[in-house]
């Protein structure tokens, strides 16, 4: 219920500490950031948010108890009942949880939810994390680049619909380099590859339309799809990529679409082949089928390229490609971008500015001058460069630590290794026990309910001794659980 | 179709120009940017896109038809039937038209389509433009804050799911001063306030739920909350706003809503009186009805403040308030917030965590620090007297030249003068003439079908003498159509 910052009570405080507790928490009630009818932390959350003892919080709790404001078991029931208003007025306020409840939108996987809040403790070895770690980012070339943008900008007005126009000339150039032959029309700018995804089915798909996919992926860890009521229908993958011929029999009778990532699959790693691209691009040219292609790991390989996108070879505006600069650079600027048809892509933008006006300014700008100004072909490189050696460091502690118990695949880039654990152990134990002792991973259970025996890590993120530590950590877990 | 970005052609080219307009169609089919289906611009289009005779574009046209690339009658419905590889290949590419229509979200009203495109249009005197004017926007502020924040930011990595903990810190300071009493953990950072109104309408409300409004509403120029299957429903206004009397009958045996505009209403530029704020929150109460409260006008007054918001006397948590920096500062930066019962902000979090894994990180440290360096403050003034000034001008303007055949109101504040033409002339004829003379003002019915005799003027925008301008050219058509 509530995040994770320490709230630490003043110990010279003429109040005790369980009256410091009962203040702070009547006037969440009070405020109404804590209306009727919704669940407390638990005594252990409350503790360790105070840093209190548990029968500290239970004082606390009695108290407020007491003065009818709040009611149900101690522990993870208790709920605010009345506020000193209702108890005054005697009315109802509005049953918010219902509200909660009957929104169009599913709430994320708990587990998801679990991991979103894990990943901002700074106590935990990050092997979940699909992004770049801090020291791959140069403060210094922000600087570089905000400050030549800034004598660029005259003021940040609301942009045109699809976008920021010197970004996507850039674009336009960049796409050039790996054979996407496009004007800015056709480019839209999205809030990150995720926003494109939620623009297509919100945009482009009707309800009980079915998404054809790898499986394991990416997009069964989010909701985007099903929340507005597609299916999803697998497609068989092998080293090469997924598997072309499957699709004829796959296809529905409603309206069906593609979604693959062909360039360093999350969460497999795997490259599709050349003769791969060709074979799908044909297929799906012969059974009319549109395809998503998200392609945002594509700059990130190790030693070579991977083959050029389906983009690339599109003949008939087959393919809507999405890429972005969050895992390139920073997904904290929120820039990514969509290439296809000028029809679609206007359709797009029309529902973007019906759901947030455009994309930050300021970000479009940023990225824009990255790219004109050569920093950001520089900065590929060195990343390319570092997340060699980070590779290399997860895949020795790995051979040192998981032989034998464990199999995985070799990544030709991207961010992760798709790890395979031998044992039958319980692997929701595995990622509890783990995230207890301070080792963080993404359990493959997400991207599939077929990969329970699979997690997913990350070897962008953590520092190289991290990487060795949660690598250790992990394995004396699993032998413990074996 | 196509953006209005000038393509002028080579008058040295050894290419004749009708050549040159084949070739750039050409290959506009051949990437796949107009897909088969697609329809061409108009000769007219085209003409004014190239800068070239009408016989020009029609001599090109003929030459794409005898090639069996392009078909239909001359004009608007010329469309793409093959192109080059399906002359070869004999395969039908995907139909993305059926796509494009059968979306979950409608497209934006066409009038709104028109709208967005003529505001691109430098030629145009923008009377439309719910925005400042570049003249208020400080290079020089938005250098130094940068600058300083550049100095916080150590990377760029996905933010938190309710955002930059540093904004929410300043957010919550700033909002006591209008007394809103809530911690960071009760606010979330969103893409502009219309992104706030997009998360509701997807994470709170069910289908077939009624939104209860003010009529006139900006809400009635957007189309969010019908996509997501909701019903509008119009309250009663006079000039204190709101007549909460009228809600008891409106309320719905679903779920039902109240969407109020109480500062600066737009279009009308009301204002809700204290008394009525009052009522209105007891008539919810009682109704036990929430409420949405968008006041991103607020700051925005010319002589007194507006009264505290509605959600400074909220007991229950009964009020979702929402404020953005888009009117005030700049709305290139796409940063708004809302404010609510923890448990709701926690949902709606969740759910922007999928859609767009949140806003600029960017824009967020930037606005932190115009918050943080008193620079945000010190602008508002400088708004309020800038805006001042324009409204006089405005208001004078229209006594010149409009006197007899309109009334207006005086806003306190806000952008907008909310004009009643008095004779009954074809509105849609006034627009379009006026907009063919260069001038885009809003017409009423944008915001109520029974608003079509009013316009909306913004003063905000447009330079002082492009303001006495415009209304002269519109009191000409006026006079002209009477
Ligand atoms: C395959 C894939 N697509 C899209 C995204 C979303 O990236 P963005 O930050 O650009 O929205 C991710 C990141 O998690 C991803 O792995
Ligand atoms: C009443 C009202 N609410 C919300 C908005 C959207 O503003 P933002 O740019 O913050 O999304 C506008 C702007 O047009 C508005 O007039």
């Amino acid at each position: 219920m509530m995040e994770k910052e320490n709230r630490k009570l003043s110990k010279s405080s003429h109040l005790p500490l369980y009256q410091q507790v009962v203040v702070y928490i009547k006037n969440k009630i009070i405020s109404g950031e804590w209306p009727i009818g919704s669940k407390l932390p638990t005594q252990r959350e409350f503790a360790k948010l105070f840093g209190v003892n548990r029968s500290t919080v239970v004082t606390a709790l009695e108290e407020l108890k007491a003065e009818g404001l709040i009611e149900g078991k101690m522990g993870a029931s208790t709920k605010v009942v009345n506020n000193t208003w209702t108890l005054l007025a005697n009315t109802a306020p509005p049953d918010w949880n219902k509200f909660v409840k009957t929104g169009f939108y599913k709430p994320n996987q708990s587990i998801v939810q679990e991991i979103n809040k894990a990943e901002s403790d700074l106590n935990i070895i990050q092997l979940g994390k699909g992004e770049l770690s801090s020291e791959l980012f140069s403060v210094e070339n922000l600087h570089t680049v905000m400050h030549r943008c800034i004598n660029r900008i005259d003021s940040l007005g609301y942009e045109v619909p699809k976008g920021l126009l010197p970004l996507r000339q850039e674009l336009s150039k960049y796409l050039s380099t790996i054979g996407i032959t496009c004007s800015p029309d056709s480019i839209l700018i999205v809030s990150g590859a995720l926003q494109a995804l939620q623009l297509i089915s919100v945009g482009l798909l009707r309800q009980g339309s079915t998404i054809l996919l790898e499986e394991p992926s990416y997009l069964y860890s989010l909701h985007i799809f099903q929340s507005a009521g597609m299916k999803f229908s697998s497609l068989s993958v092998d080293n090469q990529g997924l598997i072309p011929s499957d699709i004829a029999t796959k296809k529905q009778r409603n309206q069906s679409i593609i979604y693959t990532i062909p360039s360093f699959h999350n969460p497999t790693g795997i490259v599709m082949s050349e003769k791969r691209r060709k074979d799908l691009l044909q297929v799906c040219e012969k059974e009319n089928l549109p395809i998503i292609e998200d392609d945002v790991y594509r700059e990130l390989w190790i030693d070579t390229a991977p083959p050029l996108p389906l983009k690339a070879k599109d003949r008939h505006g087959q393919v809507l490609y999405i890429g972005s600069f969050s895992k390139t650079l920073s997904p904290g600027l929120r820039v990514g971008w969509l290439v296809g048809p000028e029809p679609v892509i206007n359709r797009l933008a029309d529902i973007k500015m019906q759901i947030d006006y455009g994309s930050s300014s300021l970000s479009q700008w940023a990225v824009a001058e990255w790219l004109s100004s050569g920093l950001y072909a520089q900065h590929l490189r060195a990343v390319r460069g570092n997340l060699t050696i980070r590779l290399h460091t997860m895949l020795e502690a790995l051979e040192k630590y998981l032989q034998g118990i464990a199999t995985w695949n070799i990544p030709k880039g991207g961010f992760f290794i798709w790890v395979k654990i031998l044992p039958a152990i319980p692997m929701q134990k595995l990622f509890e026990t783990a995230l207890d002792e301070g080792v963080l991973f993404y359990p493959g259970s997400i991207y599939s309910s077929a990969c329970t025996q699979y997690l997913r890590l990350s070897y962008s993120y953590a520092s190289l001794s991290d990487i060795k530590q949660g690598i250790y950590r992990i394995s004396q877990i699993v032998k413990k659980l074996m």
